[in-house]
């Protein structure tokens, strides 16, 4: 099979959260304007996740959609949640559409963290990483990350495809729209977009082949006692600091009191999605990366892939 | 009767917005250590004002509390909803405890919105400008802000006492704390508290007589179509820009189409609340103000005042 074959059907999904604004109204304007998500070689196409969580302003209705995919629970006929239920009818709205499979998925969020412009590769696969290599190359704020293998990714909406990524982006409100990060996100789906355009017309895109990849290793919670209630925040030095060095002895949190806790660890870490509203619930204030620069090879490899 | 009789007892609530947390934790760590809240001639006692929406982490079960106080709504016997009957019980709380009315009180928010640090003085009352020019005197980044005589003022929280003021601070995404504004609120309450002590000492103390108040004139909501649906965002050179001047032709939205939408008026004015999440269902995308100065003769009064 050509690439031109694999790569031409694109599902853009907003609104998985239905608190994160930025993803729904881009993809109710792409709804309104299909054109701009058409390529001479790449038929885009939107997807409102959760619609009703979108409707009440909410992350989710009754469980977070973005961890109802897991193969399992995709085929447990007992579920009865709205997402769950919800997560079986988007498998049939995106695998069989039109007799073809979607080939790539681009799932869009937003973060109370300083994320930036995140790129989350929904796997290692070559395509994934020259992509992320890619926009890297064109945008120098773009940032990549990965939580490689772990039990989350399997549940997340994005693992129905095993080609595209998430593009997480903040810092912004829940239930609010930023214009900048709009505009930001508009541009990055439309770089993915002409992106697979030119792959799918067989050009060779000059890359070189350098990606930086941030590794989650680590989450972290907060300081809790013994009723679960938090005990300290973000220390004023760590807030907003996502992507930056933090070295052991740095201060991580800030109790009530105003007492310092420092990070206890052996070498240097990247934290991100530091102070995430939703991560609240879930027992994460960070999650602790790694900085790891991906070698020449695993492009190459990507080069061959079929 | 003597003001270090009317000013001793002062109510100082938190979580009256479920996700606006800074006020619920501080309330949480007056209750664990209440000799902070005490002084000698001030009694200070806490109120988490919504602790079921606080649980929920929302800004409310059924309804907004912080517009459930309006006379006719506390005497209607026929409320039903969570926060209608929660409000009759605050009234409850607050008026009558130990025999004593509360005195002033302190109603802790935080926006979405870039407020910096903001009183809302609960009415006009000459004590209460004074606390705000001393507020403000003391710490250049306060800043106030009044809706005068409007008929929300009268269904919110703080309208059961006529002293006092709301805090509002900002930017901080609902359902996170940020630990440098966390700080800075409780410096203020800490600042209210000694101030209050020391005018129960019938101490005068040395004022400049200086206010600036943020005037309320007119709140803006975003262009809708006809189904509702916002059209435009707040334009990127007004975000974030609350208390900055918008002159007449300057930038406020921008469509998701790109297309810039300017402030049409007359005058100068000051917008604040920009972009606050909890108001896109209330159709506001702002508060415009005037800069009004409030003149020697109001604060002249208030030392007459009994």
């Amino acid at each position: 099979m050509k690439e031109i074959d694999r790569n031409n059907r694109v599902a853009i999904v907003g609104g998985t959260h239905g608190n994160e604004w930025i993803g729904a109204y881009l993809v109710k304007k792409f709804e309104q304007f299909p054109q701009l998500i058409q390529r001479e070689h790449v038929e885009g196409f939107t997807l409102l996740a959760n619609p009703r969580a979108f409707a009440a302003g909410r992350r989710y209705i009754d469980k977070d959609l973005n961890r109802c995919f897991r193969s399992e629970n995709l085929a447990d006929l007992t579920v009865s949640s709205y997402e769950e239920n919800r997560a079986k009818e988007i498998c049939t709205l995106l695998k069989p559409k039109c007799n073809s499979q979607t080939d790539w998925i681009i799932d869009l969020h937003s973060s109370t963290a300083n994320m930036g412009i995140t790129i989350i590769p929904v796997s290692d696969h070559p395509h994934n990483l020259r992509l992320a290599a890619y926009l890297s190359s064109i945008n120098p704020q773009v940032r990549v990350y990965r939580w490689q293998g772990s039990e989350q990714e399997k549940s997340c909406l994005r693992s129905v495809c095993s080609l595209g990524c998430a593009i997480e982006v903040g810092a912004i409100a829940q239930g609010t729209i930023d214009a900048r990060l709009f505009q930001q996100t508009e541009e990055i789906v439309c770089a993915i977009l002409d992106y697979l355009n030119t792959v799918n017309q067989e050009t060779v895109l000059a890359l070189d082949y350098s990606l930086v990849i941030y590794q989650g290793i680590e989450a972290v919670d907060y300081p809790r006692n013994e009723k679960g209630e938090i005990q300290a925040m973000i220390h004023p030095q760590l807030q907003s600091q996502d992507y930056q060095p933090l070295h052991p002895g740095d201060p991580m949190f800030l109790t009530f009191e105003g007492e310092p806790i420092a990070y206890i660890g052996d070498s240097v870490v990247y934290p991100v999605f530091i102070n995430e509203a939703a991560y609240y619930e879930k027992g994460i204030a960070m999650c602790l990366t790694n900085e790891t620069k991906i070698s020449k090879v695993m492009f190459t490899e990507a080069l061959r892939d079929p």
